[in-house]
């Protein structure tokens, strides 16, 4: 084993108690939140820890609007189940977590090992659409433990009408929603009692 | 604004640059792993904390099997594209996030606010399989990273035959396989240059 890797093996990274709480055990989908904004620099501060997370060939789909204006705001309201429409008018910023249904054509840029990964995903629309909605839905859950990262607290919703947010912020068919997520600082007085999670042995297999 | 309120206005928790850097901004994908192994507690500690990040009413579709044995890989090795197999040979661990296509059975226990959960999703195939792909994936997201925030390094990998894995490992049907995830102590020797992310101005807009 080479130095290097020595050393490696003998570092024993571990999150602290205060992170794994924070991202993980202690963290709660929030419905109501404290009158604090969200900045544009955090916003983009949370984009450059997402961004790094591992997609297939580095395919990065993921497309994200954030909605923070009140005009942004009502834009999608009518999309809204009924449930989530209080919580997405309350909340500092509603995230439309998409997907560039084209990202093959950032592949010669991304992806320099394989020059053939753009004409790959281009001539196979099958392996593109699960590829971009695959991979865009894990930037979703790496932009939900992200935000958490940063203090920021989530609201993610798959409650509302796909095709009407579509129609309203991607009419050129491009870019396809696929969720939401709520972002704010959120009050937890107005929690919700947590639901419980399945076992380990009811979910996970060792073989 | 309550006193509970106010004070978790005036936390501004943020999780360190260690943990910020072996999470998002200094991790890779790795293919070469240390002669260490990744042990059973490991893994249950894994999925104590991944368990705990948000799915669509807590559906919590995914399902998880750890392959860890010589026996287990080869069951394996026949579906994984050629550039897979050394990498997954040699992993301690490789994990099929999958998802259970009948996750609604749990709903009553998963989801009490809601006693009409699992008729929704009986009801309604087509929602029933995107709620099972995009929550699965999700979970096989907050995986990655739970698995960071352990220390432990992963090497995700979609380039296999799903219906393979599928008929080799869940003949019955159930359960689905959805991508791959070697896990282990990566040696950062064998890492290959890093690729490029889009910019913020690429991916994001704000309204």
């Amino acid at each position: 084993m080479s130095q290097t890797a020595l050393q490696e093996y003998e570092t024993d990274f571990r999150a602290g108690d205060e992170a794994l709480e924070a991202l993980f055990v202690g963290a709660r989908t929030h419905t109501t939140w404290l009158p604090r904004p969200v900045d544009e620099s955090v916003l983009r501060e949370l984009y450059d820890l997402m961004k790094w997370a591992p997609t297939s060939m580095n395919s990065s789909p993921a497309r994200l609007v954030f909605v923070s204006s009140t005009e942004g705001k009502e834009r999608l309201v009518p999309a809204l189940s009924p449930g989530n429409v209080d919580k997405t008018r309350s909340a500092p910023v509603t995230v439309i977590v998409a997907h560039d249904t084209a990202f093959q054509e950032y592949m010669p840029r991304l992806f320099p090992p394989n020059p053939n990964a753009r004409e790959l995903f281009a001539g196979n629309d099958a392996l593109r659409e699960a590829t971009a909605f695959r991979n865009g839905t894990l930037q979703g859950g790496y932009l939900i433990l992200a935000a958490r990262a940063l203090g920021l607290d989530c609201g993610p919703m798959s409650g509302f009408d796909n095709a009407k947010v579509d129609a309203e912020f991607f009419p050129d068919g491009r870019w396809k929603s696929n969720f939401l997520v709520n972002l704010g600082y959120g009050d937890r007085e107005g929690l919700f009692p947590r639901n419980p999670r399945l076992d380990f042995e009811e979910v996970c297999r060792i073989v």
